[in-house]
């Protein structure tokens, strides 16, 4: 936060937050007829349908502010919800943002989170056309909803994948995990030995993904333009392991994953054996890489082959098959949902 | 609660939970063509424009357990979102609901909340299409995201009340301030003295009011009978005084509000009495009524003169003229918005 300079959001009452902190909005899409600043937006989808989404993010639970800066918090918060939107095959085109502030949040404090919001927002074209700002008796509560729309029928659900498609994941896994095993254990270094300084040297892809995460975007854009529409898609928030269990149970099927086809970053592989963790274990438990995870009919397999962010890491297959893992050595095991806490 | 059975949140895990809320879900638009389940709800809103608002409630800020029945909590925390949506001459017709949850609340407890989500979503023929549910270090939160369509260019602003317009109002105000004042008298009372009986006889008025709020569907539907566009509207969430000056400022109009014109219930005047404050006060600032506030064009007031549900409390002027209230004595004073902080 910053030092030089700190206003209590007391002094300035709701109505002159909101208006400080909307100020700057700039509107990027024709539909967003009418913005913050009334009981509510008004979204103009002549022709299109409207997809929404929302998360909530909770200081403690979702967040520690001890190693989050606020302008990355507030971009993270925003490309957490467009991921949903391009899971859906749609385009996010507005969000609304809900504040719950803590007195000990000063107003250059918030002012470093919106600009991380609309950082977010110009990249990907999205607008901020409304929310709530509130006081909170303890912890800083951000509540996002995104609205995006989509061409009738072209939305892509969880439950539409068919025995035989391909199973495919964009970009690469568990990264955002070990990113934040380097900060809690400097964390806690911290804690104890205040004066020895943070050791995350070569560690920034890492550590960018769990702080700064992309959504897809590109994929999306992608398949519009090689004409793709998958047959099941999801975002990876929870985990490879957590969300291929979503598409299967959804579908009614089940799935066979290779797990060297998991795409797999050099810096990640590096960075988890200095935790002595298993890379792979990352990567199907350890979730926040808002990577895509879709299903695909075998015969579009062509469109996909030259694009070296898509990989195909299995095929789907009936639900008495179950949904398994074949390991490097050749075993193959049932794919359980762990999540994070099983890790730590 | 209830004490026959405690079910722990944590025994069933996320997705689980999710399930239990929601497995009761009955659509009721035709618009609502994906809900919960994936990672964003689609509605279809061809030919229509879309409204979208959003509220954030945090426990010990926005509402009391002690005295606030979940069941009542989980509907008034609809309405308070599909007020602002009618607020825009709008019909609801989906929400998304996120929850942060300690893990003091048992599974029935939820249910207790959601039972009264989807009372309010049936009375209102609202959809819920998704959300997010997650868990709190402390107290309860939730986060409520309205959708609602309006046909093209019906969507009625805060900023497009004309000079000369009449200002009016639906049903009564003031009650729910008043019934805030018993309900945080009893508490007193009872943290004092557990064995003491509450006596809140012949007050469910404007309790009712408090914790069991409706919003103004009717209103809306009567404008559209009669063929009414009103210039400019508003909820009035944070009492009348409060919403005029939104109006005014956000118009750049004065306007002149008489005291004597301001609906106050019977029920209500005698229990402000018994805490010796002035009844037109509580209307001013007190809040939380949910009621509509709007101007109309004068010619138009023979459409509304026979509606019992609305009230025509005063006239917008030029903004070289300000904001004032004529009081029953004939004395003209400024109106300023003061809000609960002020009464307390």
């Amino acid at each position: 936060m910053n030092r030089e300079k700190r206003t209590e959001i007391a002094e300035l009452g709701e109505f002159a937050l909101i208006k400080h902190l909307t100020k700057n909005i700039e509107i990027q899409n024709a539909s967003s007829l009418l913005g913050v600043g009334d009981d509510a937006a008004v979204i103009d989808h002549f022709g299109k349908q409207t997809v929404v989404t929302t998360d909530l993010l909770i200081e403690g639970v979702h967040f520690d502010l001890v190693y989050t800066p606020l302008k990355h918090l507030g971009y993270k918060s925003v490309i957490v919800n467009l991921s949903d939107v391009y899971a859906m095959n749609a385009i996010p085109t507005q969000i609304t943002i809900s504040l719950g502030i803590s007195n000990r949040f000063s107003l250059e404090a918030l002012d470093e989170f919106y600009e991380g919001v609309y950082a977010a927002c110009k990249k990907y074209g999205v607008d901020l056309v409304g929310g709530d700002t509130t006081s909170s008796q303890k912890g800083f509560i951000i509540s996002i909803t995104a609205v995006g729309e989509v061409a009738p029928d072209k939305f892509v659900k969880r439950s539409t994948a068919q025995k035989g498609d391909l199973l495919c994941v964009s970009g690469d896994l568990g990264a955002a995990y070990v990113g934040l095993l380097f900060l809690e254990r400097e964390k806690k270094i911290f804690m104890e030995s205040p004066q020895v300084q943070p050791d995350l040297e070569g560690e920034s892809y890492v550590i960018g993904r769990l702080l700064k995460p992309e959504a897809r975007a590109d994929i999306i854009q992608f398949f519009e333009k090689e004409n793709i529409v998958p047959s099941a898609m999801i975002d990876v928030s929870d985990g490879l392991s957590s969300e291929i269990l979503h598409l299967c149970e959804d579908s009614q099927l089940g799935c066979m994953l290779y797990e060297e086809k998991i795409p797999i970053s050099e810096e990640m592989k590096q960075a988890a054996y200095k935790f002595e963790i298993d890379p792979t274990a990352c990567a199907l438990s350890g979730g926040e890489d808002y990577e895509l995870l879709f299903t695909l009919p075998q015969a579009e397999y062509d469109k996909i082959t030259f694009n070296e962010q898509i990989s195909v890491i299995g095929y789907m297959t009936s639900v008495e098959e179950g949904a398994h893992i074949q390991t490097k050595g050749g075993n193959t095991h049932k794919i359980t949902a762990q999540g994070w806490n099983h890790l730590q």
